[in-house]
């Protein structure tokens, strides 16, 4: 599945036949004592590998560099800006159309790369309308989360290194995890961290913002599956729209 | 060495330690049917490591997407823009001496990359002008290389999956190597395609520029080796330059 | 308050003492049978007026122009693009500053205009870091939404011409609806909506997501006295840490 | 003929009889102390709802930001680049064609925005070749305006917060004007000013470019309503040769 | 004078006595049967020439592509964008200063150009603000040319190809001039096409906007020996004013 | 052949007939105490014109400025970005096809200038397909010039002001060399020069990268002739190609 593995000669076939390419998106970026700088990156791509499996679709190597604007100045950050990412998004889009694909899904591992994601889809939308783009984080896990979880949540939108991304890696890279690093991280997140730019040093020192020592495997594989099966049965449900698309052109 | 399994914690001292940055620099590219469409990816990365054990520095995470305008027709080939790259590159680079590196080393592993790279670098160069910036494409290695090959090189400049690179391969990632296909490209490169914009499919239906059943891992071993000593002599002796600084300002 | 109705001679003492300037933003966009094309650019105006009143700020003249990407192709919307509105808001804060001013609030009516705002916040905090920029929509008004609405919710984010905005508009500027065209909307967004560029004729074709007959001037009222509250705390607090800073200068 | 106070519903019909789109612009600039700041935005507003009675024209809300590079640094005056104007006009332009529209006039009340209206304006005829678009600064006046004037034009281009703008005021909006504080400005405009970048300070401290005590409601009316003429026998004029080419679309 | 023909050993010296710098800016266009296609650079160049004779000034090598969006469809014309212009000029006045130059001045022999010129001179005004920028077209020749001139002018501004620009062409460059092949253009150029985009082919055949054939050698020096008077006057008092400063600074 | 001699009305059927226009590109930039600043703006616009007269082109007026980042701060040069020569020249091309051209020729003096052409070679491929781009830097002329030169080259890319572009010069614009001022440059061109951005002052003192003292109009006519014979077959190839291609077109 893995897509740089496979040679010239024989991916034309192959492109035809399952029509659909994942691009996993992470982030270099500070996760605290006891994840590494990459977790986005091994979430990115472990989840695209899940659901390629399930799909039977590409995996384009890992885009490793995203928009880090809130934690920049955290130790082992790497920044990239939203217009770098959104024109490198869009190039690699219409590429993969001229390539022959009809599906270019983005597995995003960092909530920073969003605004990135959605803009590329749409400039994409213009350029090549006939391309199905989707930008997925973690889509479906609102509630299963909510039932899951045994801290609150920090921030209605943020998730970072607390208990729901820490038990991501324990399900999905649990190899890069040292639980007896992990800590509550208490962060104080004031109403105005909404409506301001706000660097995370102001709300966290650690950049833990919840308690990641309640993190299980368990917790992990119950959000992260059932995340799975809302963006395969996305996927496989527009793979069988342009089947049907196909037969009918076929029969006319 | 590799950058992304540091956590936050413990990389700030590790940093001003080891105070150099390496980005491995690939793309996603029609390499012929005995080599993978990540070849470079792979070369880049291979290369990148051997590097960082000689002069102690980082590896970051390759980046898996470079210019790839002359092959991008070809089955598999996944093409970025220049200003993209450029874009990208001189974010990461910023973001690197603000996280207190000095030095941001490119490996190279594709040739379409080399106008991003040494422009990326002149864009540094104003904006964070401590920051020394090096881009390499298999410095030093012009001469080595002339010793070693058996076949005539099809081109001054490119070399694409042929005698030499398929070495490479063979010597750092020969697991992903087909010997068993390799081909003998016969290109015709016309004087032409140095002085107008130039497809490949208009030169070579295979995209390998040379006849690639030549190549052997003692060949790669010996171009590499030497262009690691290069490339290993220019860091180290920066580094060096750095630490007299140090000590020259404590002495003050 | 209204700072386009001052003049050049007079207003310079005023900046200095009132110091924060407040620009309502709003769009031109389709909401419905019951409601009018400006409905997003009469709500920002207004509520920045109260908000002004609470704060002794200036209230610019409202710029009427948003991103209507998901609506663009409902009659009377009117589009610009997210490059334009972060240009030109980036350009009227550096120019705020200039004049004297220390505080630039941006009160949005319009959803669609958040990540333009956020990002135009962000280009100031780096070109002139010692103004304080507020993007604000709506702040602080989840738990009270969530008490008084009677219909649930189409979305967890999105709210459009439904039960809340219109209660919106019957407290902020009833002389505007018209209560005996409201409907109830009952759009269909699916799950793809948030995960693929989706033009909202795919969920709705009459702009209302929800029940809009629901609303009264009571229910708008208290969400919205319920923002201004927060929003004039975090404008007077931040006017007073100045003050402070000023008084600390003088005794220095 | 208010285009924000319409509804979705029933804005189609008009747009399709309609076809016209009028936008205001002006600017927030220091007019000296007997004209408001927002003298650009009202003068352009007012004239845009004359002009839109006469010819049967929406009004869309007045663009209120403008390019004040040469008074930027008198008290209140906010200055935009060309660059954000353009964008942000082509943006509008196109969004009015995509809407149905065929004309879209920009009655401009501040000098300072010409280029920018001027250059949109190209950007739209490469863009959308059909729309016809106008930028209006007071056209057809040279030559009444000369007539009745009393005192003598500070410069062959400029005209600002002096005799002439302010009988503008006087007729359009005569609310906002405080005679009793009019000055007589006697600028020093030295021939260098047109050669080179030269910022108002240098040769005003009022920002009134002439004598505006000199200014009555009848000098205003006269030269405004010769303009009208202008501007609307021309919007007339394109209007008819439309509805020609329909009647010839459907004799064919 | 001709800077490219100076050496880079002597032109330091050069550089700190002269001081000013004189860039010639023409355009390839279309100027009818009697005037050659580089009658703007003829004029630009020959004229920056004089003028640096009377103010020992360099003379750059003329740019010969300017902005014709008006005659870009007549035979010959070559046409390129203001935002390609803003930029050269902008880079070309900021490597002068780089170099020692405190005056740089654009002779300017095209009208269309006139926007870029004045916005690369404020663009330098922001990033080299010590670096004095004028940009000229013709000044202080109003009067004198409404004395010289036999026919009546075809437009406010626009002056092309006719008796005006002939007579300069007679004095400044009569070999490139054949006059038994100038006629009288009589363009028909409504009050729209100074407020609608207006390719000139809608107002012209010839692209001779008045009669030619009044043009003599007698009236081009009148003109032209009046406009280097007021140029010359304004770059020498700038000299004085440097000069001026540097007495000052080393008698300080 | 020197197109803007020709006016707007004979111009059109030369156009048709010749079909190819030639731009020669070169810069000012220091080269030396035996070379003028305009060294390689002469050697492109000489090139042109001999090319022209071998192949029934056009010569376009020299556009001389370039990109001269390595030698920017030498006394003298001139320097301009890729991005603003890559937008003029694209602006170029594209307006030379509206005009009926079918081939555009950069004939370049300047290697600096290397990059920006190519690239916009590239984005006029994609703009207009139809137009045949060339960027010739002296092609060709490799092995005539290793027989020619009595001193080895400093460099493997770089030539500069040394026994080969003085020879070109001797050839070409004799009248403008002093080989009384010629000297031996040696310059330390280290390795680390082609992977850092090294601005030529660390590598020279003169700017001769070479023994200049051995120039001789001889060897510059040898390679020059050569050159010249290479371009030549490439154009009237083109040129043939595009007769044939009407020729079938008038017998279908």
């Amino acid at each position: 599945m893995k897509f740089e593995h496979e040679n010239s000669y024989e991916v034309q076939d192959k492109i035809r036949q399952f029509r659909a390419a994942i691009l996993p998106i992470g982030a270099v970026e500070a996760h605290g004592p006891h994840l590494p700088l990459g977790t986005d990156n091994l979430l990115a791509e472990r989840l695209a590998d899940k659901l390629a499996a399930r799909t039977d679709s590409f995996v384009l190597p890992v885009l490793p560099y995203g928009q880090v604007w809130s934690l920049r100045n955290f130790p082992g950050s790497i920044n990239v800006s939203n217009e770098a990412l959104i024109r490198l998004l869009a190039d690699i889009g219409e590429s993969l159309y001229q390539q022959g694909f009809h599906i270019f899904t983005m597995v995003n591992g960092h909530l920073g790369n969003a605004v990135a994601l959605k803009e590329a889809a749409r400039v994409l939308y213009e350029r090549v309308p006939e391309l199905k783009v989707f930008y997925f984080f973690y889509p479906g896990t609102k509630e299963i989360t909510a039932q899951v979880r045994e801290s609150s949540a920090a921030h209605g939108t943020y998730m970072h290194a607390d208990e729901i991304e820490t038990s991501y890696m324990l399900y999905l890279a649990g190899e890069y995890v040292d639980m007896s690093k992990a800590i509550d991280g208490a962060p104080r997140i004031t109403a105005e961290a909404d409506c301001t730019p706000t660097p995370w040093e102001e709300i966290t020192s650690s950049a833990v913002l919840g308690d990641a020592t309640l993190a299980t495997r368990e917790k992990g594989e119950k959000i992260i599956e059932r995340s799975l099966d809302v963006m395969a049965e996305m996927l496989l449900r527009t793979k069988r729209a342009l089947e049907d698309g196909d037969h009918q052109d076929s029969t006319d």
